[in-house]
């Protein structure tokens, strides 16, 4: 069985997104990283860097398989069932690009922006000034490409786009006090998102563990 | 032929170190992001993020690829030439684990480290102490995570090492004057930086395009 450690979170969305597009069997164990849970000796034996989402394979291929970093579970997922991510060919490493971009990209530059224009109770104008530009640059870059591209490794829907949704997400939700006026000149990226939110699966895994 | 576009930092020299070990040949060309050369249309073309490192393979397999992102660099060499990464099992999935970790994690913190504590012109001390505090918390995760293993991924050093070595060294370097308090905790860090650094296509990696 599979058995995914995760929160209501970015990061912890990517995943349950992934499983329920695959429509395969799993659990979820909830980790409350508000309450400190992601610090419990247990979680840390599987994500020793004590952050969600994780994942447990008790059937993997070659033993048990404990999996941290959304971008390997991902990964793992889509090559395991052999969707969301080609074999070979070049769409299969314009996906992991992406992939990429935004584990390195919106994934720690939107985390900061949320923390130093949110959270940090010392507001610093300009540490806010510059993460809020480098979110409007990687929304931008995301604009561009996806104005030519329907998705973000070409024709296809991939783990990419699962990887990518539930940040960008963020820049019309939690993080709208300071990605509005960002958003309003980025129509494809718009429109992308617009596409992705209309899938049932999407709308399950962002649904579970809401609160 | 494979042409690597790319400059002497720590995301550049990643690719540099992977081809110098699997010993294929290859075109450097270098990119100088100080004087902002990323910016050129022709290497956006390539690298949409405005970022190094970025390769060419004009003999893929189903034609021509253009790839951006260090990890997706990394993963899509190995993979070609069957080395670094096993091709299944566990090892394969904690090498990713580990990639992305360092993508997400050393990358982008070490980077904004450098950012505030170096090269902003306003001294902020509590985005300096912020970035500080994650950098000694990734340097402590990779510490007990050695302790009990020779490389990141087990027993094997693979694409995870190289991605992690170039940041991982800047602690001892480029970011000597905020990280030597963090290093002097870090043994098993600095066993496995030693054992890196012994690596003559390591070393090959590192004084390509040194200035
Ligand atoms: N690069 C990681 C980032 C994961 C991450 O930042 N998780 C956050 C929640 S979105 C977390 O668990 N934070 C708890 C903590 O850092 O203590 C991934 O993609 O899995
Ligand atoms: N996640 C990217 C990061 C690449 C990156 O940050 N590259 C830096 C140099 S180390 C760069 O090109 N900076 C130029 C710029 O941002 O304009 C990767 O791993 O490839």
């Amino acid at each position: 069985m599979l058995t995914l450690y995760t929160w209501s979170t970015p990061n912890g969305r990517k995943p349950l997104i992934l499983l329920e597009e695959l429509e395969v069997a799993y659990n979820v164990q909830p980790v409350d990283i508000g309450k400190g849970e992601q610090f419990a000796a247990d979680f840390l034996a599987i994500s020793p860097n004590n952050k969600i989402p994780a994942l447990v394979d008790d059937e993997a291929e070659g033993g048990p398989l404990t999996l941290f970093e959304s971008g390997a579970v991902l990964t793992y997922l889509a090559e395991k069932h052999g969707r969301f991510l080609d074999a070979a060919g070049p769409e299969r490493y314009r996906a992991l690009a992406w992939l990429h971009w935004q584990i390195g990209g919106t994934g720690p530059m939107f985390g900061q922006l949320g923390f130093f224009a949110l959270r940090a109770e010392e507001k610093l104008p300009m540490a806010i000034k510059h993460f809020t530009d480098e979110a409007d640059r990687l929304l931008g870059v995301m604009d561009r490409h996806l104005a030519g591209n329907t998705y973000l490794a070409g024709e296809h829907y991939t783990i990419a786009d699962i990887a990518c949704y539930a940040w960008t997400l963020s820049a019309t939700t939690y993080l709208k006090e300071v990605l509005t006026d960002s958003m309003r000149d980025k129509p494809s990226v718009q429109r992308w998102l617009d596409t992705i939110s209309e899938r049932p699966a999407v709308q399950r895994g962002m649904r579970t563990l809401q609160t």
